[in-house]
Parts: C-alpha cells; sequence; structure tokens
C-alpha cells in the first residue's frame, strides 16, 4: 500500500483492511476533515458508498441497511457537531443491537480545548451506548503504527457483529493535508513493501467472535419445564438482525408442533410472515387458523387461560396485552438472549438463557426426537399432543381475523376511515417477497394488530430499540438499499416529517420506495393517553397539529404523490408495487376516530371470544 | 404548591423554581413521557413555551435564543433517542458557552437496560459537554426530596449562566399516571402547605455564581507591556453570550485610543458594529477610516509590521490570516477569558488572564486615567500618541474598503455575480437596529471580509463555537424569538436543507425573519481547498450537488420565496425588510466562480496596499 502522504496512507489502509474484513458499504456525509476516509472508501472497488448531506440521516440510513442485511454498515462524518449527529442512531443501534462502524474524523489530539475550530472531545462520545471505542494512531509511516491500524479496523468491524451486535466507535484524527497531495518523503517508497503496509491476503487479522453457548447440561431445566407443561408457549419478540439470518422459522415451528405450544409471532420476530405459516385451510370450514404461528393476539390474548411455561425469543414484544399477559402469569418463563442481556421489563422472567436461539431450538428438537426414537413415552413426547391448549389460539385468531375482516370491509373503509384498515392491507397486499418498514407510534402497534400471519417473504423491520420517531425515513430506504425486495414505508405525519431530509436519499443512493403516509395531523398517540382530556395543554402541545400539506414537500424532493382516499388505497397500493420510481400515497385520517373504532373494534372481538369460548364450554 | 399527584407535583415545582429564578423561555417536544413538564410549563404564566417537532431543532432554537439574549432557555424532551437528539446543539452551547438547561424525561430508573420501550441509558448523556448533571430524586411527597428538588433547579439554572456559562443536564425519571390525574392521597392536602412544597417568594436558594477576578496586581505585566509597548493591538475574537452585554464598546475604544491600539473586531464579537464605530471622516477626503474599530484586516493584516503586544478578547478570530499573523508575530500575546479556558489553537500566546473582559478594560482604564492625572510621562500616556501605527492600519482598511466596493459594485455585480457582494450589502443596508444571523462555512467568512464597521446596532450571530453546518435556521429564529429587532439568516443551500425542519418555528413559533439562501448547489467551501482538485470523488462526494429548488421546500412551510438576481439584491433585500412575514430570498451562484472572484480581490487590495505603503514610505 502505497500513498502520497501519511493522511491518504491511513485511509487507504483503513478501508482496505475493512473491506478485507467484508465490509461491504459506507455512508457518508461531505466533509474536510474527513476527506482521507471519503477518498479512500470511493476509490476501493468493493466498498458501496452511500452520500448524505444530514449526518442524522447518513446513520440511520446506515442502520436501516444493517438492519436489512444484518452486516456491518460504516458511516463516515467530519469532525464537530457531525459527530453528535450520529448519537440518535447510535442509540437505536446499541438498543437494536443492530452493527454500525462509526469512523468520527478528528482534528489533532492537541487541539482539543485549544478554541480550534469545529473541534470538540469526541472520545467515547457516544459512551456505553458502543460495544468498543478506540482512537486510531496518528498517520505516521511507522510499521508498529500501522499493525495497530490494521488490527484495531479488524476488532472493530468484528466487534459489531460479536456477542452483541451493535455500533463500535473508531476516533480519526488527522492533520493537513488531507487530500491525496504528493508530498515527497512523508511516506518513503520502501514503506509500502513492508508486511504492516501491504497486509495480508484476507484481513489482517482473521476475528472469529465466537457465541455465548450453554453447558451441557444448563438447558435441562428448559427442556424439563417444557416437557411437564401442560400450556407451553413461544414468544417471539422483535428479533435482532443477526438473530433475523440465523434463526430458522421452520424448525420452530416444527419444535411449537412437537411442544404443542403456540407461537405468538411479534410482526418484528421474522417469525409471522414466510414459508412456515400454513395458511392451507384458511377461511375453509374446517379452517384451524395459523397453525403454528399466531399474531392476532393483541386483541384477545387477555381472554385465555395463563400459559405455564414460556419460552422466549428477541427483545420484548410490541404488544403491551401481551406484556401485560405474560407478566400477570406467574409462569415459569425463560428468556432466552445470545448476549446474556435481560429484555424484559416487568421482571416477572425466571430464567435467563445467555445463548442464540437457534441453539436452544436446536438442542430442544434433537433432545425432543431422540426420546422419541427411544420410545418413551410422558415427558416432551407427551406435550405435543396437548391439543386443547393450541385449539384456543385456533379460535380466537379465527375470531380475530374474522371480525377484522368485516369491520375492516364494511365500516371502517367505507363510513369511517379507519387507520388499522390501511396496515392490515399493506401487509395482506405487500408483494412477495416485500421489505416493510414499518414507523414508531400507531403504525407499528397496527401492524401488530392487524397484521394477519402470510405464507410470504415479508421482512418487516421497524425500529424498535429506542423507538424513536426520528430517522424512520431513511432506515427505510437504508433497508431497501440493502434488498432488491419491493420496499415499502408506512409512517406517520410526524415521523415523516422528523426525517424529511432522509428523502433525499431516494435520489441519491438510488432507493425506491412505495411510502404510504398516515396523515392525522399531527402527534395521532396521544388520543390514547389520558393527556387527551387536558386541552390546554393538548393541542397545542401534545397533538401539535402543523397543517402542512406533503405534496409540496413530495415535490421539493421530486417524488410522485397522490392523495389518497382510504376506499381506494388498495388499488393505489398494488398500482405503486408495480411502478418504478418512488411514491407517496398520503391517505388522510383523523386519529382520535381512528382510535375510537381501534377500541370498538378490540371489543367486538373479545365479545365474539367470549361467546365463542362460551359455546364451546357449553 | 398543590398537585393532583407526585409526578404533576414534580413538573410544578420545577417550574415554579426555575421560573422563580429568573427562566423565561422554554422550548418543548412533544413527548409522553415528559408530560408532567410539559403541562406545567404550559401552565406557568412567566415562561414562554415555544413547541417544537424535531428535538435537534428545538435544541437550536434554544441555543439561538440563548446566544441572543444572554440568558439561559430550558428544553425539555421525552425519552430516548429524543435526548441524543439535543447532542448537536448541546455540543455547540459548551464550545459557544450559550446557557441551557436540558430536562430530559426519563422512565423509572429500574427499568434501565431492561429492555423496557423508549428507554435507554441518558445519565451522563452529554459527557463533559454538560457544566453539571444531575438526576432529579424521584417524585415523591417528602419534604427532603422536595427541598433537595427546589435546590438542584435553583443551582441547574445558575449554573448556565456561571463563571463557564453553558449547558447543564437534568434527567427527570416519572413515573405514571404523568397527567394531572387526580390521584387521592398521593399527595396530602397538608403536604402542600410544607415550606418545601410552597417555596419561597423568589427562588428557594438564590445563587450568586461568581466571577473569576485577578487579584490586585496580577494585571500589571499587563499594563507594564501595554505601557511600553510600540505596536500594540487589541484583538476581538467572537464574544460568549454574556459578555456581549457585560463589556461596554464605549471603554473598549477609548482604552484602545488611549493606547493607540487598533481593534481588530470580528464580526462576531460585538465591537464591529454599534454607536462606538465611528464614521464621520468616512468617504471624505481627509478619512482616516474607522477610528479604532478594524474589520477588512483578513485582506491585508499578512502585510502589515507584527504587533509587539496583544491583547485578546474572546474565543479564537474567525479569520484564518489574522489567525496565521498572530502566530508568527512573537508577540507577548494576553488571553483574557472568563473561564480561565485556553481557546488560541496556535499555542503562541504568553499570558492568560482568568477574568471577564470587562474588569480588565476597567481596570486599564483606571490606571491610565490616573497616570495621566499624576502628570506622568511615558508609560501608558506615550503610547497614546503612537500614531504612526495605527494610521498603517487607516490606510490599509481604507484601500480595503475601497477596493471592495468598487470590485462589488462594477465588476462582481453585474458581470460575474459574487457571494461575497451579498454579505457586503446584507450589512451595509441592514436596518438599524437588526439582528444577523450569519450561517458556517463561507457566509461567516464573507461576513468578517465583505461586512464593513457600521455605526449601527447589529447584532451579528453564528454557530462558532463548534463551527457545524447543523441547526442554522433553528438557531436564526430562536434569536430573533429573543428580540424585537428585524431578523436576518445568511446561510448556503446545504445549512438551509440540513435544518429545513427549522423553518416549521416561523409559523408554530411566531418568529418572522428575512432569509437570504446564496444557494450554490452544494457544498461551495470544498472549492476553497485541495480535493477540488480530485473529481472523482470532489463533485459527488464532497460538493455534492443537489440540483433541489427551494421555493417548493418554502411553499411547503408557507413562505414567501423570490428568486433574486445579483443585481435586483439590495432592492430585494430592503423590500423584505420593510415587510411583514418571512421571505426567502434565494441568489444563486456558482460557487467555483465565487472562490476565484475572493482570490482576485484579495489580490487587488494586496497589491493596492503595496503601492499605498510604498508611497508613503517613499
Amino acid at each position: 500500500m502505497s500513498a502520497p502522504n501519511r493522511a491518504t496512507l491511513w485511509g487507504r489502509i483503513l478501508a482496505d483492511e475493512l473491506a478485507q474484513g467484508g465490509l461491504e458499504a459506507v455512508c457518508v456525509a461531505p466533509g474536510s476533515r474527513s476527506t482521507p476516509l471519503t477518498v479512500a472508501f470511493a476509490d476501493h472497488p468493493d466498498v458501496d458508498v452511500y452520500s448524505h448531506i444530514d449526518e442524522r440521516s447518513a446513520a440511520y440510513f446506515a442502520l436501516g441497511r444493517a438492519r436489512r442485511n444484518g452486516e456491518p454498515t460504516a458511516l463516515v462524518c467530519t469532525s464537530g457537531t457531525a459527530v453528535a449527529n450520529f448519537h440518535p442512531a447510535v442509540m437505536e443501534a446499541d438498543r437494536g443491537r443492530v452493527p454500525l462502524l462509526l469512523l468520527t474524523a478528528d482534528r489533532p489530539p492537541e487541539l482539543r480545548d485549544s478554541g480550534a475550530n469545529q473541534t470538540v472531545d469526541q472520545v467515547k462520545l457516544y459512551g456505553d451506548a458502543v460495544r468498543w471505542d478506540a482512537e486510531l494512531p496518528e498517520p505516521e509511516p511507522d510499521e508498529r503504527k500501522v499493525r495497530s491500524l490494521r488490527t484495531t479496523a479488524a476488532r472493530a468491524l468484528s466487534e459489531t457483529v460479536g456477542v452483541s451486535p451493535g455500533p463500535v466507535h473508531l476516533n480519526c484524527p488527522f492533520r493537513k493535508p488531507l487530500e491525496p497531495i504528493d508530498l515527497p518523503d512523508d511516506v518513503p517508497d520502501s514503506f509500502a513493501e513492508t508486511a504492516a503496509a501491504r497486509g495480508r491476503s484476507g484481513a489482517f487479522v482473521e476475528t472469529s467472535p465466537g457465541t455465548r453457548r450453554l453447558a451441557d447440561d444448563e438447558d435441562r431445566p428448559l427442556r424439563q419445564a417444557l416437557e411437564s407443561a401442560a400450556r407451553p408457549l413461544i414468544v417471539a419478540g422483535p428479533a435482532d438482525p443477526t438473530d433475523l439470518r440465523s434463526l430458522d422459522p421452520g424448525a420452530v415451528t416444527e419444535l411449537a408442533d412437537q411442544l404443542g405450544a403456540p407461537i405468538l409471532a411479534d410482526p418484528l420476530s421474522g417469525l409471522r410472515f414466510g414459508s412456515h405459516v400454513d395458511e392451507r385451510c384458511e377461511g375453509s370450514e374446517e379452517s384451524d387458523g395459523v397453525r403454528s404461528i399466531y399474531g392476532g393476539y393483541d386483541a384477545y390474548i387477555s381472554q385465555l387461560p395463563d400459559p405455564d411455561v414460556v419460552l422466549r425469543f428477541g427483545a420484548s414484544p410490541t404488544s403491551k396485552s401481551l406484556r401485560h399477559w405474560l407478566r400477570d402469569a406467574d409462569a415459569r418463563q425463560f428468556l432466552v438472549d445470545p448476549a446474556g442481556a435481560w429484555r424484559e421489563a416487568t421482571f416477572t422472567a425466571t430464567d435467563l438463557l445467555s445463548t442464540e436461539p437457534k441453539s436452544v431450538v436446536d438442542g430442544l428438537l434433537e433432545a425432543l426426537t431422540s426420546a422419541d426414537s427411544e420410545g418413551r413415552t410422558g415427558g416432551a413426547n407427551s406435550v405435543a399432543v396437548n391439543g386443547d391448549w393450541r385449539s384456543l389460539f385456533d379460535a380466537a385468531e379465527r375470531v380475530q381475523w374474522e371480525t377484522c375482516d368485516e369491520a375492516l370491509a364494511a365500516n371502517a373503509l367505507e363510513s369511517a376511515p379507519f387507520e388499522g384498515a390501511i396496515l392490515a392491507s399493506v401487509v395482506s397486499d405487500a408483494p412477495d417477497p416485500a421489505t416493510l418498514f414499518v414507523s414508531n407510534s400507531m403504525p407499528i402497534r397496527d401492524v401488530d394488530r392487524f397484521g394477519r400471519p402470510r405464507d410470504a417473504a415479508l421482512t418487516v423491520l421497524g425500529n424498535r430499540g429506542a423507538s424513536g420517531i426520528d430517522g424512520i425515513t431513511s432506515s427505510a430506504l437504508g433497508a431497501g438499499s440493502a434488498t432488491d425486495d419491493p420496499l415499502v414505508l408506512v409512517t406517520g405525519d410526524l415521523a415523516f416529517l422528523h426525517d424529511s431530509n432522509g428523502l433525499l436519499a431516494v435520489d441519491r443512493c438510488n432507493v425506491d420506495a412505495t411510502i404510504v403516509l398516515l396523515d392525522n395531523d399531527g402527534g395521532g398517540i396521544f388520543h390514547k393517553l389520558p393527556i387527551e382530556n387536558f386541552d390546554p395543554p393538548f393541542t397545542d402541545q401534545f397533538k401539535t397539529p402543523h397543517g402542512l400539506e406533503f405534496d409540496e414537500l413530495a415535490s421539493f424532493y421530486d417524488l410522485e404523490f397522490e392523495s389518497v382516499s382510504p376506499v381506494d388505497f388498495i388499488s393505489a397500493y398494488r398500482r405503486s408495487l408495480e411502478r418504478t420510481g418512488t411514491q407517496v400515497l398520503a391517505v388522510e385520517f383523523d386519529s382520535e376516530t381512528s382510535h375510537r373504532q381501534r377500541d370498538r373494534l378490540e371489543e367486538r372481538v373479545r365479545n365474539s371470544i367470549a361467546v365463542e369460548f362460551d359455546d364451546e364450554s357449553a
């Protein structure tokens, strides 16, 4: 690796080492101090560079991309406030376990606290939100330093996908010249031939981050509990990006079937949609609902008997009803977490298994199979015949979707437009495959409530690590950059407004999307909260209606815009998905009306289920 | 202070105590967790509430307001990424010494790292960028806790304007109910009558933050140096918001006159514009330029003899020529800093005086006056007659402004549009009084270069603490909220785009501005740097042209938009300043052309000065 000067050398080695380690994409915001990094990545044949203006949007784009493909995306910015603009996405990446590598350019260390321009203290800027942080050595053609640079780069990349994937921060001080200007003797020709400068074929350090595994007998309590369970349950919360790829939905389904356990699948779990979802009998007389995967539980779960053993994967479920039901169940509750973290805020879980969901599923399947082949009776095998328990879920689920279908078709869509109906359609009419990114606040709750399990490869994503309203559009477009799937973003007007800068990526990063904009002119979610009854300050400080017309924003970003009435939504949605380019489909709602409809619908489901269960027990 | 529940009690006491301590304004972004704070501030008769959608913009609005009036502005947000969105402005407030009080709502402490929704670790989130951080006690009607709450609030507010003004962070955990719902016995009626709950008439704790003062003889080295100086110089860098209000420009001017020292006044120093600027002789044959205040130095300073004693106030000057000239001068260089910090990145200053500029100026004036009245000769008095030194500046300044006037009038405005000409006009044609907020990158440099000193109350502000391109529009509008002055914002297209969300404040916070948008379709400043010669990646990764048409953005935010040709700028500018409402005056430029013009103009000034000085010495 030769270079016209030492700053350029540093940039080139860093880019080279990261590319050797498998880095495929970097999001860059323009700046001067970061020139050595930007130039090196732009020159590199194996790294895609996505250019952004707003660092906050850049970081969320990187986050969305890494969330979609489970692989680290790097970020480059200049010194100063640019670095702090990454912070919101770093926070989300931390909580959501999304691999991000933050490369923040810095001025030379002696300038800290000297009043120098665009100079702040960037060391450990993200606190505990990053898995690792380090400061690169100052550029110099020194063998040990260059070995340190390559090793640090390799380790940093590896840490982003370690036992607890997440953000890693490398602070990168550079001094002028920052550009690839020839500076005779700054990097001697002979130095280019050193082992450190040349690097190796492949990564300089091959790091094997390993995973946490249970010792041989550590899953025995789980096995025993499941073997003797009368009402076993699997709860799949929002999946980490890396787990999304490692957990085989077919294996989980098989396990559930053998255990007689329903799987309550969060829309972000990677389990609600896919070829493992059995729709054979759907709609027919003998329908038994969806075989192992249940998605409508938010509406009915509180009416079912308590489980006695719960196996939980992923983060805390989106559904508050489900969380409260689990809290009140007093069941034996096993949390499986590959990082060994506690992600259960009711503190009612009883066991924490620090290992990957995949290894638990595989281990249980193996134990069940071998027990079966040994012809033993009782134990896990006997649980498999426990049909009554699952039939309750089948019945409840059938009621939920039938009630929803009726309500959505008859009432909501024509007389009183209802936000939930849009989310139901977004899911039911999404092409197969598709990637759906769903905003926080009401959209993700509505997908949870109204998004029916489907035998289709829908990758549903959301920022549920810290659940901010910021960066949604950028995250969606970033996810779109990592897949050939058609991309759908569902967002409310406040989230859309918050990250309007993110729309620039449609053009600059060449990502197309169907953007479903649920415009209820302000923060609809506050109608769900008691503050609704205190006005003022409700309207001015909480709902914050803005009266903005988003067609003008779409026009500014050169996007197609269509104002769609709720009844015409499905046809507009299908049309958009068949077209190239990015369309904004804006559907206006009154958020208060929608909340009242959600309440009524939930009540109707509960009443129907009560009748159904009464009938059965009668 | 009574309350229907403990969360409401906490919000009310906090708002009450802060208002008693003098807090006048708070910027609020909607959120649920922050409900007790938002409701309390919205209810409070003495606190103005500014509602924002984007927390980043909210924080910069608060920053701009506090920058303009030197008084703390508070900020309220919900838990999670909202808190990180404050970070860029916190960083600027730290470096720029702007008093901000950050009130971040949080979920109860036991939920940290539990996977609970919208829960991150907010404790010490801003690291060393805040002057003080504390976590409020959890709400409870307990006397000691309430005394602690009031004391903490009073101290926090006081710390924002302490010896080193800046941001202070109070993390505020709340549990439900967050709304002012009546919860019988949660706050006993009797508790409302306790001394702690009642508070005091006035602040609960009157804090006197004090200032650093030199001991009696500690300024003697400065006095002695100035007394024996042949070429004394005063350099006024960007002023801290609180110093802007305490330093009397008339006194500085008087001191300079007595010392025979020119004052090189940064456009952000508070000294370049005002009634102390003497324009009596301007333009006449006997013109001696502007008596004590010099503003055109960036173009000519390198051609003048070195100073031998330099007295510096404020932060590091905007002008790079000036910084380098001082670095190379090898002069005795006294930094005056009220916080005792080092704000001089060339490390050539020789003395640091940890005290307020005002006290140094007053002390020197007093010493000079008493020396004078005692009839002593020599010493400071003799310096006052050192006319030759100042006449060099007078001559150079005259050449600078004459050359600029000619060039701007004849060449630039008609044949090849020039960005610098717009900045010259923005300053020369601003009404008296006016507040001008100037963006980073080229606009602030052009105001420095082309903004001629004026006998007019122009408050020129910029975010030069960390010099980010973010939050500029919000900062300007925040500044506008603190004054009845006409408000002018000068911004480039990238800064305007970066903070487009800030435009919402025009309507929501009722601030009007004349927005001068210098649209050169990308990052013009990169043409100043060597990277210009490396394309690719120059255009794609540095200049980043976007081709956006800002009339559509203006239309989205319901602002008047006018595309103005450079020759018509002055009339459009004057017209806008006479109108109500907010107008965007967009002037298109080719940034590369502008840079070549800046270079040519600078060369012309240097040549003219060389001729002038040759003539004089001949």
